[in-house]
């Protein structure tokens, strides 16, 4: 059997064009996956998606909007721009999550996905759900207020993922990552790990994913 | 006691800066509050919150970003710009909901409030922490795709709407309304209706927008 070797997706959650485009030039052929993060999406539009798309033709983009209703309309917005995926978030209905599947893949073919973003207190009888609405994507999240609060990734968290991935999701974690912290995840058949600034604020931006890369290989490869 | 008549705020939903704000000059000044919606945020970003409150600086102006994480950043990003209020998704955590409140109330003094979007399966419980954390705005929705796919507002809605004004929320409503469906909550004392396209893709939004108001006031005035 072929082990998966997690993929590594960049956020790019800056309040500026500018800024989002400078850390994607700087890490972009490094990563699997580059991320047009929510806050960011939420201050410039759908312009960044546009502009990743034409800096990278080749990369799976995210339109990382937790998008919550009208999943059609806000799908087709993204996929016209060039994103490959977009996040429902999960508490949206299944109606909202199916029109968004069917406008990407509309627009992008089977390359278009929908990724579920996991907040708050979701079931896996919703989870269920999702795979029966043809999603199998799903993002499992520390909250970034939640960690500046205390918290931290935990043996609950990671019975979570490992139960969603044994249901057939694919499982992307995300949320105070860094390169120290990837072990914790060793032995579970992760899709992707997403790192923001643990990867963009730093002084060597592809350095930095390079060594993501790299502790990836050696934990799973 | 003095009644309260619900506000009027209309939804500007569109996917481009020059339908909304085309919109919004044709109604903005007959309605009590102007709210730049999801879609269009996420399409154009808060330039549309600016473009608002440039237009009209006595409005109450809400960015609906169905915030459900980085809440003090997504707040002031959108405070800055000129935003009273904004909105949460329900599923956001308790410190993505105090982050925000406080971030926009360092801009907007006691005017910054948060709301909390009611979507899925939230609990009451639920509902006791965001009044516990100081907020006490909800939004009831009928989500777009779910009225596309048939619901339509029911007994079950209106004691849940009911229910949250007990606790001591003021509750808006919105989905699908119309100055027909308007009666359906005669006897429940609404916060806000918020109308979209059934004001701004009508011949004549300004007179629409008159007769919700002529209504309103005829059942609760």
């Amino acid at each position: 059997m072929t082990k998966h070797i997690p993929n590594l997706q960049v956020a790019l959650d800056h309040s500026d064009l500018q800024g989002a485009i400078k850390a994607a030039v700087s890490v972009g052929n490094e990563v699997d996956i580059i991320e047009a993060g929510t806050v960011c999406l939420l201050q410039v539009g759908s312009e960044l998606v546009e502009v990743l798309r034409s800096l990278f033709p080749e990369k799976l983009i995210v339109a990382d909007t937790k998008c919550a209703d009208a999943g059609g309309t806000v799908a087709k917005n993204n996929a016209l721009r060039g994103a490959d995926w977009m996040t429902c978030i999960c508490c949206a209905t299944i109606p909202t999550m199916k029109a968004a599947l069917k406008a990407i893949q509309e627009e992008r073919g089977e390359r278009g996905e929908i990724q579920i973003e996991l907040y708050g207190d979701w079931t896996f009888e919703q989870a269920q759900q999702w795979l029966d609405a043809g999603i199998s994507q799903a993002i499992y999240h520390q909250s970034r207020d939640a960690l500046l609060a205390g918290e931290t990734w935990g043996e609950k968290d990671l019975n979570k993922v490992k139960k969603l991935i044994d249901m057939g999701f694919r499982v992307s974690v995300t949320g105070g990552l860094n390169v120290e912290t990837l072990k914790l995840f060793a032995g579970l058949d992760v899709f992707t790990f997403i790192a923001g600034r643990g990867i963009t604020e730093v002084a060597d931006p592809a350095q930095a994913a390079r060594e993501f890369k790299e502790e990836i290989r050696r934990i799973w490869g």
